[in-house]
Formats: C-alpha cells, sequence, structure tokens
C-alpha cells in the first residue's frame, strides 16, 4: 500500500480529486505521518524541492509542472523516477498562441481605439491563413499547435533535435538548419525547455531571419531568449511584435527594459497553468502504469532535462 | 462566347484575376460595349443594383458579397440565375469568432492594463475548451465555426429551421425551440442572414436565457437583432459581453447607443471581407458549371432570401 504525499499549492483540490478516484490500494499520508514513509510524491516541484531531503524513500514523483528545474539540481539523487505534466498544457498553449495571433491579424486593439472615438473603421483585416509558422520544439505541445495551425490552413516548421513526430508539421529542420528553419516565418514560436543545449537560442542572428512583420512568441522558458537581443529588434522595429510568457527572472523584476519596450506584450507566465482536474488525471493514470509495472507517461530523462 | 461584365470596388483585381484564369470562350466586356449585350455580370450588388435596369440580358450575376439584399427587392425581375459568395468566408469568420473569445477568456486587455503599471499578473486564465456554443444558423459558415469549435475540445449547439449538416453539432434545435437551444450557452453566435423570418430574432426574451458571464456575437446581419434588448442586458450587466460585425444601419450612426454601451466590441463590419483571390476562384467554378450546363454553386433562392 504505497503511501502518497501530495505537495501542492493546489492540495485541497488534489486530495479531493485523487479520494474521488478512489485508487487502489493507496494512502494518502496524514500529517502525523513521518516523511520518511513516502514512496510517492505527487507536487509542484519547488515544494517538493524544499522537502526533498527528507524523502529518502521517494520512488516516484509526479510533477504538477511541465518544467521541473528545481529537481534537475545535479546535486540531487536521481535514484527515484520522476515525471512532469504534459499532453495536457497543448491545448491551452495553442488558446494562448491563437488568441494573440488573431489579436494581431484582426487588429483588435485598433478596432478598439477607435471605437472609442466612436469612429467606424472597417480597415481591411488580416487573416492567420496562408502564413507560416516556425516551432522550435515539436513535442506535445508543439504539435498540438501544429494541428491547431493546419485548422487555420497555415503552413507548419518545426525546428527538433531530431525527433519528427507531428504529422501537422509539413517541414522539420534539425541541427545547424536553424537559420535556415527561421528564414522568412511570419510567427515564431518557442516552446524550448530550459536545458544548457536550448540557452540563448533566440539570439540576434535568428532574429535578423524574420522579416519586419513577423511575431515572435515565446510558451518556452525565458532561458531560450537572449532578451537584450530581443529588446533591440523591437525597439528597431526590425520585428513587429513579441509575446512573451516566460522570461529569466520571474516575476519580471521592476526595472526590466520590457516594461517599456514597444510592441511587447507580457503575459506573466499564466498560458498554461496546471488545472488540477487535468493533472490528477494524469497522475491516476500513471499511478495505475506504477502499481502494474508499467512504463509511467511522461518519464523525465535527468540528462537531457526534460 | 458569353459577354462577362465585372462591376467591383475591386474591378481591377478581378480583371486581371480572370485573365489569368483564361476561361474558355469568355469575353471580358471593354467600356464601349452596350450593357444590354451583358450576358453575366460579376460584382458587388449594390453596385449591380444601380445598374440593373441597363442589363435586360443578364442571365446570371455573381454576387462578390454573402448578403445580396439589394438584389432581393420584390420590383426587381428575377428570371435570371444569381449567385452568392459561400464558402470562402467560413474560415474568416471562424478566425474572427475565435480571436475575440480568446481575447475574452485569456483576459488579454486585463493583462495589457497589467502591463502599462508595469505590474505582474499572472491571474489564472479561463479557457474556451469544454465550453458551449450555440450557433444560430448553421449553413457554410456555421459549420466552419462548429468545426473549429470542435478543434478546440467544445460543445456545439446549432439552431436551423430543419437542415442538420454538419458532423461538428452536438445537438441541433429546430422551430419552437429557441429557448431551450439558448438557455445555457457561454457563447451565443448569430450568423442569420436578413430576412422576414430572422427579423428580431436575438430579442430579450432570447438573451434572457444566457448566464451573466455569456457573450454575444453577431456575424449574421444586424436586423437579426433587437438593438434596445441588446443595450439593455448589456447595460443591466445580465451578459457579459457582446461583439457586433453588422448593425440595423451601416455605417453605425455616431448618436447610436452602443458606441457608449459597457463591454461592447464594434468591428464596422470587417470580419470576413470578400478576398479577390477566393471571390475570383468561386466565379471560376461557376462559370464553369455555367457553360458545361451544370447546376451553379451557391443559387439564392429568391423566395427564402439566401
Amino acid at each position: 500500500m504505497p503511501n502518497i504525499l501530495i505537495l501542492s499549492r493546489d492540495a485541497a483540490d488534489y486530495t479531493r480529486l485523487l479520494a474521488a478516484a478512489d485508487l487502489p490500494n493507496a494512502h494518502l499520508m496524514t500529517p502525523n505521518q513521518p516523511l520518511s514513509d513516502c514512496e510517492i510524491v505527487f507536487g509542484g516541484p519547488d515544494l517538493i524541492r524544499a522537502a526533498f531531503e527528507q524523502l529518502p524513500n521517494v520512488r516516484w514523483i509526479q510533477s504538477t509542472w511541465a518544467g521541473v528545474d528545481p529537481l534537475l539540481d545535479p546535486a540531487l539523487r536521481r535514484d527515484y523516477r520522476l515525471t512532469n505534466a504534459r499532453g495536457v498544457f497543448g491545448k491551452l498553449i495553442s488558446e494562448y498562441i491563437f488568441g494573440y495571433l488573431l489579436l494581431h491579424e484582426r487588429k483588435i486593439l485598433q478596432r478598439l481605439d477607435a471605437q472609442k472615438q466612436a469612429r467606424w473603421d472597417p480597415t481591411l483585416t488580416g487573416t492567420v491563413r496562408g502564413k507560416t509558422i516556425g516551432l522550435l520544439g515539436v513535442g506535445s505541445i508543439g504539435a498540438e499547435v501544429a494541428c491547431t495551425a493546419k485548422h487555420f490552413e497555415m503552413t507548419v516548421r518545426g525546428y527538433t533535435r531530431a525527433s519528427e513526430g507531428s504529422p501537422h508539421v509539413d517541414s522539420y529542420y534539425h541541427n545547424d538548419s536553424l537559420l535556415a528553419f527561421a528564414s522568412g516565418l511570419d510567427y515564431l514560436v518557442s516552446i524550448l525547455p530550459n536545458t544548457a543545449a536550448t540557452r540563448g537560442t533566440i539570439n540576434a542572428a535568428l532574429l535578423a531571419q524574420l522579416p519586419p512583420h513577423a511575431l515572435f512568441i515565446n510558451v518556452g522558458r525565458g532561458s531560450a531568449v537572449d532578451e537584450t537581443a530581443l529588446c533591440n529588434a523591437l525597439q528597431r522595429g526590425s520585428l513587429a511584435g513579441a509575446v512573451l510568457d516566460v522570461f529569466n527572472t520571474e516575476p519580471l523584476p521592476a526595472e526590466h527594459p520590457f516594461w517599456r519596450t514597444p510592441n511587447l506584450f507580457i503575459t506573466s507566465h499564466s498560458a498554461a497553468p496546471s488545472f488540477p482536474t487535468d493533472i490528477a488525471q494524469l497522475f491516476v493514470e500513471n499511478y495505475r502504469r506504477y502499481t502494474a509495472g508499467e512504463p509511467l507517461k511522461y518519464q523525465v530523462d535527468f540528462e537531457k532535462g526534460y
């Protein structure tokens, strides 16, 4: 009977959802049990990191987040299985990306300005149809974004290390074809995780491949962006706009130049929250696999970092 | 060799596109030919209406618009085939509707306000996923909107006279089940044409079926809405918002209360422009059918009015 510890700001929700799921043979730990009894942890990587030294017998950690940086510290043990939350964020990220793409193409803010002046403004609309979107990173989130892009009749390029798993990507790029991948894109979207290999990928050379009407959207991790290079491109107008959900430092410091950069949308890491109903469902499925001795879904490779 | 007259504000584009299409046996009329030689007219219903009395021998009119009101005047001849532009607007209308739905759910304007104050605002996002959308009218446009709604994992209701043609509609409503159709919808979308039967369909009784968090979007015709009832619902807050592309009178008069109504988006009949490349393609296909003696696509029923 595995002891399960829930460590999350949404612990009340998760406790209720797991109780309702009636997991066979599971025991949700009570506050007076020693943490050393704990075999499974379900929660946020930041809280788990804080308690990690007191969890010597943990065998599986299910993160409620996609990013598991706090647990990738090389100083920490890796003698357990770490699974993250994937699969559930693709639809949310797709909604976010298309919300901003359509805001831009449909000139929604410009029409609002006209309305404030009681001015009829039948300015011709743009459209996402026929545009080319480039996805930096095509995992489960990228595949979902590619699917939405195809729904809207767009052309999709994907840049990955090696994988070519999504049928909705029209052309794949790898290795040193990064600049060719970005050349002439209408929209560049980064879904890159925070790893040594992705740091600073979106730099001046990459941004220089984009036409002046292009938009850049970052829903991956802030470390993939050279923030100074992006500021410069937006200041100069060599890029039409950027939509950033993630940053090198979060919350974004009050003195950061991004707050004063034109054509920039800052969305405070809100694009894809971990809705407890989604994440609990993932835990239930992985718990079934864990007890059946099957491979877990979305196991993190500690070396790769995702 | 049928004489084709182009009557459109985009005549230069259409002339170029039809010349490039190299229509077999067609002759694009020159300015010094008498209009009585004209067999086929391709253009905007307003301009065609103005020239109608001088076109006694027209046998087919292809409208560049979806709405053909100017040609439905009962005083006018109906001894020719009238086809409108359909099929091409569905994707555009879908982009428009989801642009505003995502603007709302993603709290884009609220996040922009926070950004203007350099304030980190991780307010939880809403989502269109799981919501219920109701489509008043499910023709080619409604079917496209239903398809996008399903892509975003929504529930779709459709209200039609009798047709049940879209596989993306979860439940159909007809006749006197209009109030049941609207009851509890998260989003109500009107795609109704301007006919005697649709006038004032969106009235106080219908709006009263919607919960206070609901949005109403009108991409059909303004005449389907009781504008006073809609103003009242928005003023009272019994409806979260409305997005209107069409109005009883267009351009919307400067003194119209809509300009001062809260939570209302006015988009000046810009949702689905007739892009010449799309419409020319439709004309080319219908010209092929016309010369082959086949039924034309999107022929208007003068009695029904669409």
